[in-house]
This record gives structure tokens, C-alpha cells and sequence, in this order.
């Protein structure tokens, strides 16, 4: 007979779960018989004394186990996915799923929202006037077989212990665990059924994982589970120790990403959009796509527009803006050579564009927007950044935050590289 | 600002927590605003990470301060106290504490319930018609002014951030850790305002500790943790890798210690109540007494039986049997060379003589008879255990756990030593 005291002893004492005992704590763990401090210390020992590939493999398939496969087979098109492991200025989903859709593919967007220093895809589509996000299963099919494009909410059914552990572990410490953070990511992604996944890992200040190494390890990690559910998973390597383009904050975000639909936009958000768009069109069966072009004829741009519509969003609408403006200048002549992604995501959760706890409110119109970046050359006296929030006592915090994150030096920095790696 | 996670993040990554952080986690969690949860994650990282001596004083402080520390100067004797780390048939409090209160001195034994294994006092002596535990602070000073001995239930006011962390250790697998018990015990006893303290910690198969070096850690760490806080504390270490005694269960256990209190009883038994009752009353300033006088020449049974007529027990009562009965007999002849501890804890507490979970009923009857002990001599047919209990589905079970955990052999084995060591 299995107990959760076992379980946990065996971890603890640096031994390797059996498939048995993974299944019986995720199911006992669902279903309420296991409890919230059983699995929290479970998920310490996991987090010191780690997990082999056979131990993280079948926790995933278990936390796959414990909701429903979504069936995508009826829509008609090859479906492919991305998922990025979070960084700051990330709004590359905004873009990147209506550039792929454009090519006839379908990309079923399950996404969250927003905890902690970075942003929630889902938020920042939601200072659209009358966006919406809740979608059924049924409905997220429909919309892929018409338009191949949709940003929603990931149904309840979806891996329902990864839910329950992701919620536990953002409060016990937890988080930064490689078999966690694999399982957590890839459980929900292969139950969503899409034939074809895209990794962007994060490295550097503003990601989980600030080491190259241990993002390669996780990039390992969660290629393998896809290929063992029969899900063609690659993953890229890419670069978060500067913000991603020159918005943080969910309008602001919007707004940057339209730019980029509209063939403009930030060089480094294009390049990592692009860059992505050609690993999902290759995974769906396109492999010599020209995603740049999608984006410099309009047809991405046609997309973005017929899939905010079929959400309910006004594409005409004025975007929010924040009440309450502060600007950061440059105090001598130079370049723009380091800007703390973290800093500048604490920043922007300061000013009210993230939640301290689930459920919160977000703010719209706050973030913060970047008028120089890393490379840029400022005279003293030019505007760096330009702080946005709703309530002004949220200004100085922010303000302290990016105080010291950044420098401006006599000479050039090396130019930025975004793609590190490529895992497949 | 400190929070739960700084905290938890502190210790999983092999930081030393400061006294802040102690202080805040401890009273937090007593509060209720450290939740559950967060506890077990940084109870786990403390069981893998350890915990210096200067974070085990301050967590001891901590546990004591969450709750009142009791005065007990207006007992008009010195007061020395007991506490044993627990081990099967470990009945020593019953014969000990009238034993040692018979020469003048007032023994405070605020006791606890048994879970798993091991037995509790209170769960032994409720087995005696009548026989109450419920004390306030104003009873418990005034029956030790009076007669000198009371083994009550400990105040819910004592060191409440241990009994809630106790309550969370048992469930997740965070119990054996020489940091969380030492702590745990130590907070319980300063916190009852006794002026010295003998600590009994037992070493073997049927104890949290197994190996000698961890006991004697243990113990080291709880005698430092005694002197700090200004009460003279000395251990010994003694053997649990035997069952103690010839009896295990709840009237079983005390029908054993009224043989002791007669002058008769078995001999392990009776040398490790004289032994600590020496130490107790060196403590209190008694270092010639001679403890096995007063037993054999009744003063310690008188005081016995004074302090059950004070707690409402009654003396001259049949103590209540089991209706079922099975005997275990020996296959050979020879003699009894090994009787694992853990094996008999188990077996008594399958009978119902222990309980599964916090609040469940005991049965008062349930339990193991020894007729053969290690170092008997037995031949073929020999009665060896009698098992008790009013359930008789659950004799199999029982029958299991003792099955092939004892052998008889050629050769008497060496005599059992009951007092490895003594830290003081």
C-alpha cells in the first residue's frame, strides 16, 4: 500500500519514485487525499534532491492523466504551439500566433496570466475593449479550423494537478526546479493536443533560469517529454538579460505587437518572432517559409485583425493609457550598455501591470516604455524611460527598482544575440 | 521586509536564517499568516539542509515565546522533570514520577498521546477508570505543592507554534530531523517552567534515532538547548532495540509499572527508573538517595496512588482486557537471541493500541504480552507474545509485523546494557 509519507520519505531520503507511487500521489494529489503541506514537501524534496528522466517523465504523464487530451483532429489543419518560459517584454505570442496561422497552420494559444515580474499573454490582450478569453474546448477547435488562430484561456480540464501544484509551489518556494518547471510546462502543452511545440527558453536576469547550462538542461528536459508524447517539440535558447523590445506592460505591449504586425517594430522582437515562426511553419510541415514576408505584406497583420474580432475585440479602439507619466533620463553622453531585464519587470509589476496574488486586478495602461535600449547611443538629457501607472504612489518604487539596473558607458556594447542555442 | 519565501528560500539554498527571519517566521505561522504549506516546504529544507546551533537556539526561543512559559515558584519544592524520545513498552513516567516526588520533590510530567509506534502516557494512564488529564496551570501547581507528582495533558498555551508544527512533521515526512526534535521537545519542556530535566534518548530499532552518533547529537543538541535557557539538563542514552519490559499497550503497560511500583517488575524496567530517578533527584539537589529503597519499601507506591485518587483514578479497579487473545509460541528450543523493538511497536499499536491518525480512539486493552524476553531461555511450544485486542480483524496484521522480526538460537546472547551513555 502507497502513503503520501512514503512517497515523501523515499524523495527525501534520495531515492527514485516508481511509477506507482508518481501515479498514486498525482491522482490522490487531485482529487483532495493528499494534502496541500504533504505535496509542498514533496515538492521541497524533489527541488533539493531532484528527479531522473524516467521520474519526471512519468510525473508528467500523470499530471496529463489527471484531466482530459483536447482532440484536435477535427480542425482540420497541422496544429503547432509555442510556449516561452516567461520573460520581460515578452509579447512574442501577440504577433507570432496570427503570423503562423496566416500560412494555413493552426496555433491553438492556450495561455496564462500573469504572476510576479513577468507579464500574462492573457492580460495584455485584455486591455483590448472587449477581448475575451474563456473559451470551451469545442470553441477553441471552431475558431482554429476557420481562422488557424487563438489566444484563450486554458480550460480547467487541462492537466488539473498542474494547476493545483503550480498554485502551491509559487508560495512555498518552489518554483525553480528543472523536473518541475519541465513537467508543469509540457504536461499542459502535450494535454492541449497540438502536434507540434516550440520552446523558447529564457536565459539571463529576466527568465527563471539565469544560467546558460541549467536553461539548456531545461530545454533537454521538456524536447524529450514532447517526443515521448508523440508531440515534435524543438526549443530555442534565447537571450532575457535585456528586456525584449521597448514596451513592458500590457497595453504597451499591444500596441508594440500591432507595430510589429504592421511590418515596423522593435529589430529584436522581430527577429525572435521570425525566428520562431520559422521553427513552428518547419515543425507544420512549411519548412521554407519566409515568415518575414507574412509580416511585410499585411497578411499576418489580416489575421491579428480577423482573430481580435472573433474574440470580441475592438481592432479601432483607442488603447488605455495610464494616468500618471514619469520620465527617466540619461545624466551624460554615451551608449546604452546594460539594462537589467529584471529590474526593468519589477518595474513594471510595481507600477501595477502584474498581480501580487491570483485573481488581482491588473492595470491596463501601466508599464514602462523604453525609449533607448542596450546599443543605443543618449546625449544627457535624453528620456530612457517613461514610467506609466494609475496611482501614483506605485511611481517611486518603480523608480527605485530601475535606480542602478542600467549604465551608459563611452563605447558600444557588443551587439546582442538573441538565439543562444537550438535544442531539437 | 521579510516573507515566507525569502524565508523558505534562505534555508533551501543552504543559507543560515537570522534571528529576524526566525522570529518572524515562528510567529507568523503561529498567527496563522505563514500558511501550512509553507511550513512543510521549509520544514523539508530544514530536515535535508540542517540547521546550526545558533538557528537551533533561536527556533527554540521562537516556539517557547509563541506561547506562556509557566512559573512554578510557588510549588515550594524544586522541580525536575522527564522526557523521553519514545520507544516500545516505555512506561518509565508512570513508576517515576510518584517514585522521585516521594522523596519531596515535585516532578511537573505534562505529557502527550501516543501516534504511531510508540505509546503516550496519557493514552496509558486514561486506561485506569476515572483517571483524569485535563489540567489548568493554577491544578497543576497545586497538586505538585501538595503531593509532589501529576502526569497531566500540557497546556494548549505551552509553546502552541510546536504543538501546530508537531501536528504538520507527523504528516509530511519531516520527522526525523536532530534540528526539528531537538527543538520541539525543548520549547514543550523550558516553556513548563521546570527547574532541571533528564533527558531519556533511546537508540535503536524501536526510536527516531537508530544510530548511536545521531542520538548522541540529539542529545548533545537538547542538553545545550536546557543549559541556555537555564535548566540543568543532562541525558542518557539507552537502548531501544528491545521491546522495554514485558508489557506494550495501555493497560497492559501500567498494570507492569504497578508491579514496579510493588518492588518487583522486570529487571530493565525497573534499572532505567532507577537510573533516571537518580539523575532527577541529583538534579533537585538529592545525590545520595538510593531511588530502589523506595520502591521496595513502598513510599513510591503510596505517592502513586495519592496522585491517581487526586486525578480522579481509581486504585482498587480491574483494569480493563481485551476480548481477543492469540499466543505466538516458539518453534524450538534454545533461547531468545533478538526481539526487534520496531516489530512489537508496530504489532501493539496494529491491535489498536495506538491510533492512525490525531483524535482517533485507543483501546485500553489492546496490546503485546513478552513472556519471553531476549536472553530467555524457551523451549518448543513456549508461549513467547500474547497479542490483545477487541478486533479481531486486526490480529493478522499484527501476527505479520512480529513475524520473522525474533529468533531463537543455540547460544544465550549477551546481556543487554541499558545505559549506552550520559551527556550533560
Amino acid at each position: 500500500m502507497i502513503t503520501a509519507i512514503d512517497v515523501i520519505q523515499t524523495k527525501r531520503d534520495g531515492g527514485e519514485l516508481s511509477t506507482a507511487q508518481i501515479n498514486w500521489i498525482i491522482e490522490n494529489y487531485t482529487s483532495g487525499i493528499v494534502a496541500d503541506e504533504q505535496m509542498s514537501a514533496l515538492a521541497m524534496a524533489i527541488f533539493l534532491n531532484g528527479a531522473n528522466p524516467r521520474e519526471i517523465a512519468d510525473w508528467t504523464a500523470a499530471m496529463i492523466a489527471s484531466g482530459i487530451r483536447m482532440d484536435l483532429s477535427g480542425v482540420g489543419r497541422a496544429t503547432t504551439d509555442k510556449h516561452s518560459t516567461g520573460g520581460v517584454g515578452d509579447k512574442i505570442t501577440l504577433p507570432l500566433a496570427p503570423l503562423v496561422a496566416s500560412y494555413g497552420v493552426a496555433v491553438p494559444q492556450l495561455s496564462g496570466r500573469g504572476l510576479g515580474h513577468t507579464g500574462g499573454t492573457l492580460d495584455k490582450l485584455e486591455s483590448i475593449p472587449g477581448f475575451q478569453v474563456g473559451y470551451t474546448e469545442k470553441e477553441v477547435a471552431a475558431q482554429l479550423r476557420d481562422l488557424g488562430a487563438v489566444i484563450c484561456a486554458a480550460s480547467k480540464d487541462l492537466a488539473p494537478a498542474d494547476r493545483k501544484l503550480y498554485a502551491l509551489r509559487d508560495i512555498t518556494g518552489t518554483v525553480e526546479s528543472i523536473p518541475l518547471i519541465a513537467s508543469s510546462i509540457m504536461s499542459k502543452k502535450i494535454a492541449e493536443g497540438t502536434d507540434s511545440l516550440v520552446l523558447d527558453v529564457k536565459v539571463g536576469s529576466g527568465a527563471f533560469m539565469k544560467d546558460f547550462d541549467q536553461a539548456k538542461t531545461l530545454a533537454e528536459t521538456m524536447v524529450r517529454l514532447g517526443s515521448d508524447h508523440d508531440v515534435a517539440t524543438t526549443a530555442l535558447l534565447t537571450d532575457m538579460g535585456t528586456p525584449l523590445g521597448r514596451a513592458v506592460g500590457n497595453a504597451l505591449e499591444v500596441r508594440e505587437s500591432i507595430e510589429v504586425l504592421s511590418g515596423g517594430g522593435p529589430s529584436d522582437v522581430v527577429e525572435l518572432t521570425v525566428e520562431l515562426a520559422r521553427e513552428m511553419l518547419a515543425a507544420a510541415g512549411i519548412p521554407d517559409a519566409d515568415p518575414a514576408e507574412a509580416l511585410r505584406d499585411g497578411r499576418a497583420m489580416d489575421t491579428w485583425r480577423a482573430m481580435v474580432a472573433a474574440q470580441g475585440g475592438d481592432n479601432d479602439a483607442v488603447l488605455p493609457a495610464a494616468r500618471h507619466s514619469h520620465e527617466i533620463k540619461a545624466e551624460r553622453d554615451g551608449f546604452v550598455s546594460r539594462m537589467d531585464a529584471y529590474a526593468v519587470g519589477m518595474a513594471g509589476w510595481r507600477l501595477g501591470a502584474g498581480r501580487s496574488r491570483p485573481g488581482e486586478d491588473v492595470q491596463a495602461g501601466a508599464g514602462v516604455e523604453i525609449l533607448k535600449t542596450v546599443g543605443d547611443r543618449v546625449s544627457a538629457g535624453d528620456v530612457v524611460y517613461r514610467l506609466h501607472t494609475d496611482t501614483p504612489e506605485r511611481m517611486d518604487p518603480a523608480i527605485d527598482s530601475i535606480a542602478g539596473q542600467w549604465d551608459v558607458s563611452d563605447v558600444a556594447p557588443q551587439e546582442r544575440t538573441m538565439i543562444l542555442d537550438r535544442v531539437r
